[in-house]
């Protein structure tokens, strides 16, 4: 069983990093499909034209991404079909529905555009409902090619997650599953990665069919561990044993699982609680805030976010004295609490946290340097402060401030704060 | 001129990104280099095989990353001198530097370590000073292959890009650059992908030694144009004249160029203007400050942000009539307007962004649908406002809104506004 990517456009060999690949290699692994290997190809008709034939020659399925654009240098439906040899054939329903995208947006719709509602004959359509061109999933029975199913999607991740989830795995999860794979991710903060490393280690070591990797990010680090076989049930069993030894060995530590987030883990407990939330943040500069309302729901429980850039709003909105800011400065402790108490009182939240410090790449002293932060945390019952020296990009301390202050809320709602 | 590149290690195919296409495909660029295409395989003895023997017949450059690991699977050494039939070759003073790694470690080496220290017989060494597998440069003279140089590169981009700019750049370099390559990026907002191709397109069919790329993200469209020849001023005006077409044609909807970005472009015209910006915002959560603030120094010019979640809030802070959202709801045109106004005596910031609308996917009715989503601006003289509906996930309506505020700022400070 042979699945080979392709996936196409310039942008990708010129400078674009393309997250399709680790996308599609993972999800197919989680239906014991792996990929056999990847080919990036420019939009160049030969090019695609020689890799095509090479690659249906040689796979079972072929999936391949980008060139379904409605501009000249989208080649895939194209060319796939000259290799094909199937025409195109304009979809009616398909044109409706790409001219309803252009309609909801109160815009006229390019004649280009009518280039996406061509399919290859006897293709079946996956709908796209983030973008406006379609999916193919065409399955061929060829004396030349050894392919038997081939899968165009468009480039954008936005556009091929949902189609990928929705229609694309079932369809080859019910023709081709064979292998179980099962994976875990658990997510950890408070332990550095080699920490995590060495904690772990006994564990990774002591496993044969088990893989193991271990992945930090603005200081989440995640755990990911794979099990195969084929006996579904010592699958699950192998998966659950490895997971409950490294939860005892991690504790507190692991903060989530698999598609969990930290925002999405405090926005459950301070549901769970009954608690509302809201934020005030100086150098995290609304991070803090975004983050928390990209979880559908969080109106429930967030409140209200101040971003107090200046100091004159920190005083004028949050009620900070200005003598604390004069006597200890915009980024310290006592006006981290400040600004907390003061949110706290004109929000009504349970919990407020208060962000405050450098984040670069100017504005840092010797005493008060680049990567310095604050963190205060007004609770119903009490009013705690914490500091951190964070290294990196303005970016990246914006970040790792952001999981800082989600984790320390988080510690605080389960009780084991702090770490 | 043809180079390939070869990324080599099973984790590519199974979850994990690979950001050294990118990376190498945009250095190569800039010594007017273009990868011809690049193929992924997992740590397989027959796969590598099969891709070397075909690509080293193929390409004159073949550029390899990943395999020079001390463990088992990795294979790169082994099959590339079986493939070019050369002796590995053990190379003492290499075996010294990975032993001192080491011992700067306080470490024992590994056994392993010492498959690290052979060299294809004849290659040149690249030094690795933040790992322990070197890179190799290999020339080659053959009558089977077309190949003339094979680079090996490990495979952790730490490692790689010290190892890329300081031998593997200047010796291709040296021996390849022929052509001049420039590149401009036009940063166009307020016109859908396929508008923007039609335009332009008069001028990409009447170009030949000129390459066009048109990418959209988040309503954000980017036009790559790319120009080669031998002679820089030749190529020099050859990319002005076209970039001067392409401005007489899309205007003002051409916000910015390369590396500049809405956020910073916004910024720039505050500071030219001597005015300051406050936002608040109700379904893009603090993304809209989030963005504001990522711009080092806009301390200057930002004053706050409001993250109004709940109606509470934007009555109690904002000092929205509570009647208008009863009448109007808080997704309305009235709403934003007060919520700008509000913003603006509280912060006596000259402009103000109110935004506000339904991110979803709960939340919206007939009337009011997912991805509504109302604009106020509050200049020193008027007020404006403006509705958009918008496709997508939660994250994407967050994203396609903060870009479609900024740029009604943007309009604003440049004097065209509306579109």
């Amino acid at each position: 069983m042979r699945v080979e990517l392709i996936c196409i456009g310039t942008e990708l060999l010129t400078g674009k990093v393309n997250t399709n690949i680790a996308y599609i290699g993972a999800r197919l692994n989680s239906i014991g499909l792996e990929l056999s290997n990847e080919i990036t190809v420019g939009d160049d008709k030969k090019e695609m034209e020689k890799v095509f034939i090479e690659s249906f020659g040689r796979a079972d399925v072929v999936i391949m991404t980008g060139g379904l654009g409605p501009t000249f240098d989208d080649l895939t439906r194209e060319i796939a079909s000259k290799v094909l040899r199937r025409k195109l054939i304009f979809d009616k329903d398909i044109m409706a529905q790409i001219a309803r995208h252009f309609i909801d947006r109160n815009m006229e719709m390019p004649k280009n555009n009518e280039s996406q509602a061509y399919i290859i004959s006897g293709a079946r359509v996956i709908t796209n409902k983030t973008g406006t061109a379609p999916g193919q999933i065409i399955e061929v029975k060829s004396l030349k090619f050894k392919v038997k199913n081939i899968v165009l999607l468009p480039g954008p991740p936005a556009e091929i997650n949902p189609m990928f989830e929705n229609t694309v795995l079932p369809y080859l999860k019910s023709k081709y599953e064979q292998k179980i794979v099962k994976s875990k991710i658990l997510h950890v903060y408070g332990l550095p990665e080699s920490k995590v490393d060495e904690l772990i280690k006994p564990i990774v070591k002591s496993e044969n069919n088990v893989f193991f990797t271990i992945l930090a990010h603005l200081s989440v680090i995640d755990i990911k561990i794979t099990v195969s076989g084929t006996d579904e049930m010592l699958v699950d069993e192998t998966l659950n044993k490895i997971k409950t030894e490294i939860y005892e060995i991690l504790k507190e530590n692991i903060f989530g699982e698999d598609n969990e987030t930290l925002e999405n883990i405090i926005g459950n407990l301070l549901i769970k609680r009954r608690k509302t939330l809201a934020v005030t943040e100086s150098c995290t500069g609304g991070l803090l805030s975004h983050r928390i309302t990209n979880i559908p729901g969080s109106s429930v429980y967030f409140r209200a976010g101040i971003v107090a850039y200046s100091n004159s709003e920190k005083i004028s909105i949050l009620n900070v004295d200005p003598e604390t800011i004069e006597k200890y400065g915009a980024v310290s402790g006592e006006t981290v609490l400040e600004m907390a108490r003061g949110l706290q009182v004109i929000s009504k939240a349970d919990y407020v946290l208060a962000v405050s410090g450098i984040a670069g790449p100017g504005g840092g002293t010797a005493e008060k340097p680049v990567g310095l932060v604050y963190f205060g945390l007004a609770t119903p019952t009490e009013r705690l402060v914490e500091k951190m020296k964070f290294l990196g990009s303005r970016i990246e301390i914006k970040g790792k401030s952001v999981n800082y202050a989600l984790d320390m809320l988080r510690r605080q709602l389960i009780g084991t704060h702090p770490i």
